[in-house]
């Protein structure tokens, strides 16, 4: 825990979206069981990962500044991370969401195995010896019968308070081959994050394959409400009515407008959906958070709080660091406005207590 | 021209996006020069085309009272058209932007002489009988080359206003080989209207294909966004400085959100398009405008003022029906708020005659 006083914030925070990294590509061969471990070392894992990472390199996605004094890699090292983050901002608690191989694995039983071992690393590593960090449940969400397993394994443990899911998937995250993951989820009690990345069966754009990595950056928001719309329309929160969304890193000041757009479609169209009970918007609302890295940022402070009222309530959105990643937020100057209380308060605490349950 | 005042508007109005429609599949064969017609005859147009259209037929996407009283299928009876739209809502100009085979046929050589052929229609059966109407060339857009080409053989005629797009294209329409186009319509002083609709090589959506059409409707928010956000970031406003595009149909709630996140991204990697001397929203503010059908619909009047407000500027939005189909929007009841002048005046009439030099 921390020895010094926090030196840059006052009040405490609940950070929804740190990063840490696997300190070398051989950290999970120890976590995996034999036959696993052997493949492990034989082949490694194959991705179809096109898109979503900054492209200079695994950790070049950091702050310069982040590399920790040890030689281990951004988001590896727990005592940097506790000076660097949490103790210097004051964070109470921090939620982990791990980039491992596991999830994006082609082989769907390997990539099981890898995430087992990522979550047991979680635990080792980083739960056991950092009462502040909570986990998310590293799951193999192409496949929904093996992802509610391993939300089966890790439910007993009340550290892990979320499962991961990347944003660009292979098919859209409202299907049914989804559904078994909702469902132990659901069951649970535990938030599913929808995290930006991943990657698609298709081009990481509705246009296309794109030239630079700041198109597939500004396209998180693209993708994100692409996944919004299908779980909306696919009725999954009609089946699933305890389950809960976080989307993290896919942008907000979209949101209001997406709702907008989509309640209108439905005024016309609900005769195509008619599993909906009620309009997109109010299931958006209900079942729904967003955190806050990276934010669009208007040019003016009043426009800023113009969109947060657009959500038409204030429990929705979390303040989140992207810790250490390149376009990391601090909290003091993360926001555009003087955030009026008690939404101040909400987006920086309030909010994440009540979704996690702290 | 209109022999009854019209029953529905005392000032005037430029509505941007009327669909006029072939009376029959066989109407192109007798503008097609020999070849082609045997051709058109023998085996008809192979497009790659899947998702956009309101599945139930090819006019199953009208309005049900659009059916003329002469059998011929909505939006394909000028006369019928005069006195449902253009005499009623008094439509001072209506821009017609037709869906004929051509511009997505696979074979472009093919697609070339069928936008030929719809353009000579286009004169011969709506321009030439009625000076209300302005024209969209219809072009090959996905071979620049063959699109300039006819961009050339049409600019002489000043009814025709701008050059039309479909929004689901193979490739971000920023790359270069759509680039032929974008200099010959330049050259003109031609708006480019990119079009919700066409077909693109992989899923509709950035999550894959989606089950229902009402998120393919939504998802025409998404694929606009990802088209805007190729043309900002690769510099096709700094190659072509004259360039004017505009989005139709597509929303537009969604636009300020998007000018914020690409500045915010352009802010931090602007390394990577050293090619832009101006932030994103500058070229979307100068190169850009929007129609307004479908329009996102926040719950109260004031949002969607301060939507508006959000733009920046009150150049960019211009009316639109959308006649004759599904989700027409009427001019005197499509708006959840009274716009306020000059700013209501300039998005029925002003700011479309502005663009398109009426």
């Amino acid at each position: 825990m921390a020895a010094t006083a926090p030196t840059r914030a006052k009040t405490a925070i609940v950070d929804t979206d740190i990063h840490n990294e696997l300190p070398s590509a051989q950290t999970l061969a120890k976590y995996l069981t034999a036959p696993w471990r052997q493949r492990h070392e034989l082949l490694g894992a194959r991705s179809g990962k096109r898109g979503a990472g900054y492209p200079r390199s695994v950790t070049g996605n950091a702050r310069t500044d982040s590399w920790p004094p040890s030689g281990l890699p951004p988001g590896a090292d727990l005592p940097f991370m506790r000076e660097q983050l949490l103790d210097r901002f004051n964070i109470e608690h921090g939620i982990l969401n791990p980039f491992v191989p596991g999830p994006g694995v082609l082989d769907v039983e390997y990539g099981a195995a890898l995430c087992r071992a990522a979550n047991d690393w979680l635990v080792a590593e980083w739960l056991d010896p950092e009462p502040r960090l909570r986990g998310s449940v590293v799951v193999p969400f192409e496949d929904g019968e093996l992802a509610a397993e391993e939300i089966e394994r890790r439910a007993r443990d009340g550290r892990f308070v979320q499962v991961l899911v990347m944003t660009r998937t292979n098919e859209p995250l409202g299907r049914r081959k989804y559904w078994p993951m909702y469902q132990a989820a659901e069951r649970h009690g535990l938030p599913i994050a929808m995290h930006f990345g991943g990657s698609t069966y298709g081009p990481i754009t509705a246009a296309g394959w794109v030239s630079h990595y700041i198109e597939d950056h500004v396209g998180a928001a693209q993708v994100t409400q692409s996944q919004v719309t299908s779980l909306v329309f696919e009725g999954v929160f009609e089946r699933f009515p305890g389950l809960k969304i976080v989307l993290t890193e896919g942008g907000f000041a979209w949101l209001p407008p997406l709702m907008w757009r989509m309640d209108r479609a439905w005024g016309k169209l609900r005769a195509e959906v008619p599993h909906l009970g009620q309009p997109p918007s109010a299931y958006v609302r209900k079942h729904m958070w967003v955190t806050t890295q990276p934010m669009e940022e208007p040019p003016s402070g009043p426009q800023f709080l113009q969109t947060l009222a657009h959500f038409g309530c204030e429990h929705m959105v979390m303040f989140a660091t992207d810790y250490p990643h390149w376009d990391f937020d601090a909290p003091d100057t993360a926001f555009p406005a003087r955030l009026p209380e008690p939404l101040g308060r909400k987006i920086m605490r309030e909010n994440a207590r009540a979704l996690y349950r702290f």
